[in-house]
């Protein structure tokens, strides 16, 4: 084991997280909130410990496949730590367990949080826990591989093991350029969805945190009711955006070089949107008979299939209280997830295509079994390694939400909430249903089960390899 | 499509159906019920058509897959279809809606009821309830082999679709030979049952009904309270019975023929007992509380959990009032199922235990790149169609689970009634959680979810693809 080697890419990720704690600070200077001394102190506490660990740049900076997917757990659990300690150090959040909880709820994108009451918190605060939502959503090491000039060969692992979906493609040649490319489009629109919700009135403040939680789709609001109290077009403009930054990056690179043939043979894409049509059609007449106009009802079917399907986990109404259809419609959706390449979670819609395909093709062979075609995803054949990959990550999924759910029903919630808050975090989403509902948050959870869904939001974000090799004993021995 | 082929075995399933409802008409005889004459009535039905499609043998015997699956699926519906004419026309279940689901049900080894009271039912009625469970078990087409020379070649297709697990390995080199051989150890296994319950002082048609009802993993109590009212003693025999019948009837085979080597390798025996004996301990440690006794509750766990692994679903105790985390492993369990080979239901552990290795060799391959090794059950390679054809199951059941949760939401019950409901037909257990839970039954939900819950059953009997393939349109077109 490279132990060098990942303790210099921690480093890195230190200082850069001293870096990202910095606009907090700011706020906090800005409204004039003392806490934003908390944040200035744990960027100092990042910054020294980061320092120390990039002084010497390591001889073999080569990392294996093993530790790159360390490399990334690690990262992410140092950041979450470190990260949750201005809720600490200010005193909001007085225990450790509930303030990584609620960070690793951010940088995570799943917007699942322990705080009854989030306008209770002080400005910069609130700036920094939606903050960790755009910094997570396109990834910290993508990030740190587009600035820093890393060992080669290791680049790739490194965003393998963060990137979401079956296979990553590089953009561009470089896995350099491809970072670059893809965090300046992420920008781009961030800040376009920005200017649409100032054009709306949202004040400026409102208008930052809920631009960087749809990017990231993340989910945490800055009011206890989430958008709900916002105008119509607010949430209009933000159930177009978060549709929008659960579409494959690819997508938009193929716009920008104009590509347009290619991007209409984007089969996940165009699942997708094939789904959140059909899912607003459904639920908006399975919803019909509770509101007073059929306009609301779409709009509030939208916003939630919209919310749920890319893992923001925003809300404007408590889907908890709608009939059965919906609500399970949401609930599958809640394991659908994104498309791959997206800044959302879940199993992502190309997974599903290829299962889907996997099956009818298995049908086909019983039924013309001298036909047999090899299963295709845009015109392309479906290499093995991405089928097995495909179903592996299947079975680990199974697992991991099977133990999960063990573990957290020891605590005696109802199974929807227990089967919901494992959906909930292990897809990075938010609100799930009974007592983790739009209208209630996970606080009533122990310390250990609280320790379980945190592992299991890191698990859903990193694609669950990552984290299941930190744990594997085997990883470990000799 | 070889339509002539495919009348003829459902026509011989026809005159085996009118045979076995003679016993239950002999039982009306000697009850004296008048409802026998219904069940007369039936058999002669069954007879005029079966003989009418067997007249003339057809002269292309042969099946394709295809086929063999279509007449599987066909088989299992004719079945229940006319099995449920006695109770139609006995008036007992006014709803052919209603008489089909039970009779599959029945058939399936599901134990799922419409009934609220079944006391009410005379007791020829009762015997044909349970004698379904016992015919079903072991499978109808596998009977049908073991009597009749059907042509050559189709038969290993018609066993292949009937039988669970995996892969079906033949006992002996013979298909017919290979039937028999199952039905005689069935056959003596519910006789040494029947055995053991008439000693405990259960009457003899109670200990009969209870004996098929073990042996097929069925469930269907003839008393309202299913097991509960019998002595500890009878309850235990039926908990160990159970447990016997849930296991790859290869290893009877393998005691028979005295290799007691080869007995002791069989994975799939020891993790199905291991998990069983783990559940139990978990079980009654959980709930202890509740019980006075310890030994009480180890009783009741032990009852439950081997009911919910085989599959059976007889109860002694209303498990929807134990602790969630005792709930919880046993909505698993359901899912786990019993042995391939065995007549239980669910996934099967040997399903379970090559998805596991499939995960764990996956963690190995990033850890160790150069030194992978294949997956191994029982000391043999596994093979490459075996592991694809349980990835592909896995995928398929996740569809059919999907798809019916969503159907079956309409009638707005709440979520843990429906996914249980789904899983407990699917898996063919009988109870679930909620409103489908050990002391209620499924007969509120509307005509259309019987029919979805129906399918489940046969899917899950029938390992889902026969069923599938019946319900392609690309098997129908041209």
């Amino acid at each position: 084991m490279n132990y060098r080697m990942i303790i210099y890419v921690l480093g890195w990720i230190l200082n850069f997280e001293a870096l990202f704690l910095l606009p907090s600070a700011a706020a906090g200077l800005i409204f004039r909130e003392r806490e934003g001394l908390s944040i200035l102190v744990t960027a100092a506490i990042c910054l020294v410990l980061g320092l120390l660990a990039v002084r010497r740049k390591p001889q073999r900076a080569k990392l294996y496949a093993r530790e790159g997917f360390i490399s990334v757990a690690l990262s992410w659990l140092v950041l979450s730590f470190f990260g949750a300690l201005p809720f600490y150090f200010s005193g909001y959040i007085p225990s450790i367990i509930d303030a990584v909880f609620e960070t690793a709820s951010g940088f995570t994108t799943t917007g699942a949080s322990i705080l009854a009451d989030v306008e209770a918190l002080p400005k910069c605060l609130l700036f920094w826990r939606s903050f960790t939502h755009w910094i997570g959503g396109m990834g910290v090491l993508v990030f740190v591989i587009a600035i820093l000039p890393l060992a080669g060969g290791s680049n790739m692992y490194l965003m393998k093991a963060e990137s979401p979906g079956p296979s990553v493609k590089k953009l561009v040649p470089k896995v350099k350029r491809t970072a670059v490319t893809l965090y300046l489009m992420y920008l781009l629109i961030t800040v376009v969805e920005f200017i649409f919700l100032v054009a709306g009135r949202m004040p400026v403040f409102d208008a930052l945190c809920t631009s960087f939680g749809t990017a990231g789709t993340g989910g945490f609001g800055i009011r206890n009711d989430s958008i709900a109290g916002y105008s119509s077009y607010i949430q209009v403009v933000v159930t177009v955006f978060m549709i929008l930054f659960g579409v494959n990056f690819n997508v938009y690179y193929l716009i920008y070089k104009k590509k347009w043939k290619d991007m209409l043979k984007c089969t996940e894409v165009i699942v997708y949107l094939t789904i959140i049509a059909v899912s607003i059609l459904l639920i908006s007449i399975n919803i019909r008979g509770m509101y007073s106009s059929g306009a609301t009802a779409v709009k509030d079917a939208a916003f939630q299939v919209g919310s749920i399907i890319t893992t923001t986990g925003f809300s404007t109404a408590n889907f908890d209280l709608w009939p059965a259809f919906s609500k399970t419609v949401l609930v599958l959706l809640m394991f659908v997830g994104a498309c791959a390449g997206s800044t959302g979670g879940g199993i992502k819609v190309s997974r599903v295509v290829i299962i889907f395909k996997t099956v009818t093709k298995e049908l086909d062979y019983i039924i013309h079994p001298n036909n047999v075609k090899k299963i295709k995803i845009e015109g392309k054949q479906l290499e093995h390694t991405v089928l097995r990959s495909t179903n592996v990550f299947i079975m680990a999924y199974i697992f991991i939400f099977v133990g999960s759910l063990l573990l957290i029903s020891l605590d005696n919630f109802d199974l929807v909430t227990n089967f919901t808050a494992v959906a909930a975090t292990l897809n990075n989403i938010g609100p799930g249903l009974g007592g983790v509902g739009p209208v209630s948050n996970f606080s009533a959870f122990s310390g250990f089960s609280k320790i379980v869904l945190t592992f299991d939001m890191l698990a859903g974000r990193l694609e669950l390899f990552p984290v299941m090799i930190l744990l594997s004993w085997k990883t470990w021995k000799k």
